[in-house]
């Protein structure tokens, strides 16, 4: 058998057990992982100084060099946040539904673990302890496969993460990290439909994409953020403003940025010349169509991509448009279905928005940057899906699980003799 | 663009205009879909006796014939399979969480429908009508691709329902039969990622198995049911009996069928004896480990490929198993986990039995064939799934829908300037 194979069988025992243990014995696994992170402090930073040496002898400067890098304050952040894990809701055990049937059968619908999860990510160390706490927390055994600029540090916290495991005695395989990180291995954890529960892909287009063509396991995707602003012909301008500025310039590189605003032609004189400047003072390149470039200064020329691009910086596409109709059809023609905003003051306009959409998040006057998890009341996120099944928009704890049917009942048969 | 890429484009677009229908609108379309099989009933009925003849001639007999065979009674039970859907509940539009965070963002998660559902099915010609019924209802579209022995009965159904579909102005492309059989073609709509939702296989193994090994788009496997029933040491034997009777002869085609009996060693020598009896009573074959054979007459010795099967047919494997772990192992190496039965007076077994297992459906003291969506409350089924993700078990008209995150707020923004 295949190492990879072996692994993740390992992992699937592991992750039975896991499901066997009651709420109280997963939150202390959680705690003494938080806390293991603490103590190897030393180990791990020293480790991602390694990855950080490696990135910056290929090259690596900037942002890229930046999401690698761990310190004292990021570490913390990380062990606070698996701390955090283990102080939410358990959703494993969870009864949706209880009800009795007329012959006097019992029907519950229960939350169990999904079993096993493969988390395929890039760059960010953090996410290994991040995914790991929430798959653990969940019941689920996980199988980390980073990328390889952090595979120093990433093996440092899975060392740390598996020795607590071990140490409540818990089989440390329920946290599998991937060392072999060749092409040839992650197809083979893509083919292995009868342990792997669930592939989660998280990090580049071309990840994703490499994911979703090989998987025979189930994927969840999450693609690429396309978030759109409409400004309504009845909008609060001084709101639409904020939530411009907001979803494009508080976080850039979010996938819920902002990358598209497309204003009511009603409204375009007041507002446009207004909303380019601000963005423009902020740094931002607006790039427009004629009639936004007409209305102020310093607007580039919309390109012939611009309008499904993901820019991830401080760029945005801008264009005005005659109806919401017209602005609903552009966001179904471009729009990726991740989060979409209207900032209007008629209501009719915000249901016809919400009913048109497909998107997983659709807001009304408010910032496209709160399509996260943390903010939408789950407590943490394994992701944000565009996958329109199980899961849609941001994902929590309970969307690692899935619901089964316990049926009760007293020598019930479906045809008396 | 191929035919099979442009008709999936037609019904996407159909299903944004079924998804923009209220309740009324989609109940009614479905009592017009009701009422154009009974209309049509001639038509139908002639376009079954093509596909009953040529299965004849091909030399099809039997139950396979059977599942084929269209009459009134059968095609009236049809159309009102499509009412009783009509008057479901309907699950769109349904909000699973309503609540107000800290800063006055007002979160929903609303069920919408998935978008286009593409079912795979074999031989029985009503699917076309209750698949049809069941995605509609949801609000999806559906692309149909039955079996070619039940082509002609699939096109007249089809056309009747997509007339009464186009009757009531809407997009009749909504419901999409695919008439192009070959396997090139089924192979080109499993790879159409970016239009089909989700892909739903009913039938052999070898089509579950060719959908799973070729789908780029999501799929949930209705595999293979290989049930037990676990008789405790303290079962009561009367209802032991009544729950092996009925899982076992009561639809021995049907995936709840129950493919194996394992009894706890301390009740052996009284239950082995009766259930034998009273399963060759009934005209079933029993293969037996030494223990079953030697405590009763006329049992066949197991043999190596038993354990697995699923006969769906009068013939069971049994086996006796020293503790209530040795029948959760042999549950865990051979089952398929579709649905598992424990008999027994004592709640810690029945509470371990279920905790243990992570069959989709787990059953205390009822028959396996209970596992049905109609039985369990559901109102209709579109499938029993036996994948992990989205749901598990059988799958009605919510499993059609999906969550998604509405948000309302005054204006909020993430990060205050």
């Amino acid at each position: 058998m295949s190492e990879i194979r072996t692994a993740a069988l390992a992992c699937r025992d592991a992750a039975a057990q896991l499901a066997m243990l009651d709420t109280d014995a997963r939150n202390a696994l959680l705690r003494s992982m938080a806390a293991a992170l603490d103590t190897n402090s030393d180990v791990i930073l020293a480790a991602n100084v390694r990855d950080i040496d490696a990135a910056q002898a290929r090259g690596t400067t900037g942002a890229l060099l930046d999401r690698l890098r761990l310190d004292r304050a990021r570490l913390a952040g990380m062990s606070a946040a698996v701390r955090d894990v283990a102080d939410l809701p358990d959703p494993v055990g969870q009864v949706t539904r209880d009800d009795v049937r007329p012959n006097g059968l019992r029907v519950r619908k229960v939350r169990v673990p999904l079993g096993v999860v493969a988390m395929i990510y890039e760059a960010r160390p953090n996410v290994t302890a991040d995914a790991a706490a929430l798959c653990i927390k969940a019941g689920n055994g996980v199988i980390l496969r980073g990328g390889s600029e952090a595979i120093h540090s990433n093996t440092a916290i899975a060392d740390a993460l598996r020795a607590a495991i071990a140490a409540q005695g818990v089989d440390a395989h329920a946290l599998t990290l991937v060392r072999d990180l060749r092409r040839e291995s992650m197809l083979e954890l893509l083919q292995l439909s009868d342990i792997v529960d669930l592939a989660i892909p998280r990090g580049g287009e071309g990840l994703i994409r490499f994911v979703s063509e090989h998987a025979r396991v189930p994927v969840i995707k999450h693609y690429k953020g396309v978030c759109h602003l409409f400004v309504d012909a009845s909008a609060d301008p001084a709101v639409a403003l904020a939530l411009l500025v907001d979803g494009k310039t508080g976080r850039p590189a979010a996938c819920n940025a902002l990358e598209t605003l497309l204003v009511h032609a009603d409204v375009a004189d007041d507002f446009v010349p207004r909303a380019v400047a601000a963005l423009r003072e902020r740094g931002v390149e607006v790039r427009g169509d004629a009639c936004i470039a007409s209305r102020a200064e310093g607007v580039v020329p919309i390109g012939e991509d611009d309008d499904a691009a993901e820019f991830l910086d401080l760029v945005i596409a801008a264009r005005v448009v005659d109806s919401l109709d017209a602005a609903l059809a552009h966001i179904r023609r471009y729009g990726s279905d991740h989060t979409e905003v209207i900032v209007t003051r008629d209501d009719a306009s915000a249901q016809r928005f919400i009913a048109s959409l497909r998107s997983a998040v659709v807001m009304v006057n408010a910032s496209s940057r709160f399509s996260d998890g943390g903010e939408l009341g789950l407590g943490a996120e394994i992701g944000i899906s565009t996958t329109r099944l199980h899961a849609y928009g941001p994902m929590g704890l309970e969307a690692l699980t899935v619901e089964r049917f316990v049926v009760t009942g007293a020598g019930q048969v479906r045809t008396p003799v």
